[in-house]
């Protein structure tokens, strides 16, 4: 069978374009961005959910990006003839569910998630076609207590990461500016999106005052006199200076912040890398009070942000704070003949039950070669299974990197490893 | 805004048919899986993995099931025009990413994740369009050392949680049996093909007789002659015998066993439930030592086996194992004014900082509906936080379930918390 196989054409070991795979140091790379991200947010109090990553397509049509709904989307049509789209980011989904049970939900609401979201977009740095993203949303608070706790919440797990008070800065804007300044022009709503969307994009464009005046006409000029004019909101003072008082000192005001998504009605925030080498937003949030309204029903108050796993993972590459690769295994038994495997699987078995974590060798090769793999894997500890120790039910445990050595009874080494770890 | 939304089409709170919301209870019902899951693989020395859902569509066009990749695929273009598929089993993935490194990675491997897959099939109980499956796979051992240890951590993980020897059974067959007869019959593979699904499916059919002589015609009598007078393989019985040295008891043999995918070519197993209200396969596995070939190369042995979360679910309920739900808050804080809120989240930060996770009652209810719901969210602890508590620097904390009060300094609460959970 293998010989036809080998004859057939070879199948491609690359992933699909744009995508990772993710070899067992990359994953406890992401295993520790995922466990400090649900650390931090169960710690304010946020209980975790989830969902499927295939969505009926008209949840996007309505309040996203166009943009992004028209050319970045996975949309398909499944064998039943429905219109499918994997998820670009959580939001909606998330406005669905909590409109879906509004009625047995218990308000205020805290929720996260850490879902992975697709677009499809040409593949560059810090921009893959599938990446995870904690999600971090508080529902039923109209007051900006609930803007102080989300970006305080948005700040401690930068903390938790490691980041100092200057490695990044929090640049805040509110979304009534604008509002009151379209209101004041009597812009149209369809209009209104583009302007944001265009000032999203401000930094990274040379024609902005063109590409204005393409859109807003006449008016261009008023409306750049008034926003630069605005310099910050009540709002905004109120959320910086309670910020301020739990700690958190590198917030500003920055009202050429917009945010790319079109539900946003108040503050919004993006979280900056400050290093000058990898100087760009991380991820952000803001209040979208609207939302849930498109599922029927009253409005309900929203704040809440995304941070996605690359460019949380570049920020910690760039500031040196990724936690070294350690071993899970904490103990590897060679094993010199059939008799001592079984045996060893046996011994490992006790010991799994007291939560040490072993590994046992069931290769043919030489004692030596095994202990080469346990130190390759960076396993801490290595026992020798052979007639002798099966015997005696006395074993010699060795810490790899000391090289120190100690005999125990069997009862003993899980203490043992302990006291060591 | 809000106002015009109303008057569009409202959307729809319904997921897309066929998968799952996951509401905090069920997630907590799921981690607690996926939590167990990992915990018991990882003692046995297992790393994770992981990769994404889309994969190139040949990955499964040469030796997945035939009925899977061409009825049950979710399968696609992309806007580049590339051919992809949401992956049905993480099998093609995982011996991708494994050929992929062969010469980079340290044997025997050790590698597990927990994946969602997706098929395209009508919804029923226990078959839902996406569900999560650890995969769990020893690459580098071609003795049956290798399916001892992958059995029992098979069965290490049913008692994990929580099952007993007699909740249920262990079935193990040899696809080399079947090798044997098709190799005496000159039997082809497509054919040889056709006729394990038939016997995967043999107890959920009424004509197997005539379907067999479908496919085999005159052979069919002398193949179910030559299957039923083999009920063993020495290779069984010394899996079977290393089991029950390691406690397994609940193993046995059944020549019965087939298992659906084509790439198997040794023992193979299923585990089933005993009780007679779920008596079914809930999950299985086996030898593969030829799927690595397909992307060239020599073969690598390999046995591993996959469990889905819908399956372990629907058995954790009929043996009545699920965990109760509990909160993963400790503390809640009621607030009586604008003041005591922007106390509280400066007193919740520091219990955080105590690794107490803590929520910050940011509604205008009054304490008493506070209160109520920190019940109903089941938060054991509160404290309420007025102009006294501020001035005093001391905090009355309740324990819910009991009544029982205690008043305390802020650094004497978190101990409280640990010494009474």
């Amino acid at each position: 069978m293998a010989t036809e196989d080998n004859q057939q054409k070879k199948l491609s070991t690359e992933p699909y374009k744009g995508v990772r795979d993710f070899y067992p140091q990359d994953m406890q790379i992401e295993r520790y961005i995922f466990d400090t991200m649900s650390r931090v947010t169960e710690s304010f109090g946020y209980s975790e959910y989830s969902a499927s990553i295939l969505e009926p397509t008209e949840l996007y049509q309505s309040k996203t990006n166009d943009e992004i709904v028209n050319e970045q989307t996975y949309t398909f049509t499944d064998r039943g003839g429905r219109e499918v789209t994997l998820r670009p980011e959580m939001t909606p989904t998330l406005a669905r569910m909590v409109a879906g049970k509004r009625h047995d939900l218990t308000f205020p609401l805290r929720w996260y998630s850490i879902p992975n979201v697709f677009r499809y977009e040409r593949p560059q740095r810090g921009r893959v076609r599938e990446h995870w993203q904690l999600n971090a949303d508080l529902f039923g608070v109209s007051e900006l207590d609930a803007e102080v706790e989300i970006i305080s919440l948005a700040s401690s797990l930068m903390k938790a990461f490691g980041a100092e008070d200057n490695d990044f800065e929090i640049r805040m804007s509110d979304r009534s500016i604008l509002t009151s300044i379209f209101e004041e022009l009597k812009t149209s709503e369809e209009v209104q999106a583009k302007v944001m969307r265009l000032l999203d994009k401000r930094a990274k464009i040379d024609d902005f005052d063109t590409q204005l005046k393409a859109i807003l006409g006449e008016q261009s000029e008023s409306f750049v006199e008034k926003l630069e004019s605005t310099s910050s909101s009540s709002n905004l003072e109120l959320v910086l200076s309670q910020l301020k008082n739990l700690g958190v000192t590198n917030a500003v005001i920055d009202t050429s912040i917009v945010r790319g998504f079109d539900y946003y009605t108040g503050v919004v925030f993006e979280v900056f890398d400050t290093s000058s080498e990898n100087n760009r937003s991380l991820f952000g949030g803001g209040r979208y009070d609207n939302l849930l309204s498109l599922f029927g029903g009253d409005k309900i108050p929203a704040v809440g942000f995304g941070m996605g796993d690359v460019t949380i993972r570049d920020f910690l590459e760039t500031h040196d704070l990724l936690p070294p690769y350690n071993a899970r295994t904490e103990l590897f038994l060679c094993t010199l003949t059939q008799s001592a495997k079984e045996y060893a699987q046996k011994l490992a078995q006790a010991l799994r039950e007291q939560d040490i974590n072993v590994e046992v060798a069931l290769s043919d090769k030489k004692v030596g070669d095994q202990i080469k793999i346990a130190n390759k894997k960076g396993i801490p500890f290595v026992i020798c299974i052979g007639e002798d120790e099966i015997k005696n039910e006395s074993f010699t445990i060795k810490h790899l990197e000391s090289g120190e050595e100690k005999t125990l009874k069997e009862d003993a080494v899980a203490d043992y490893i302990f006291s060591k770890i």
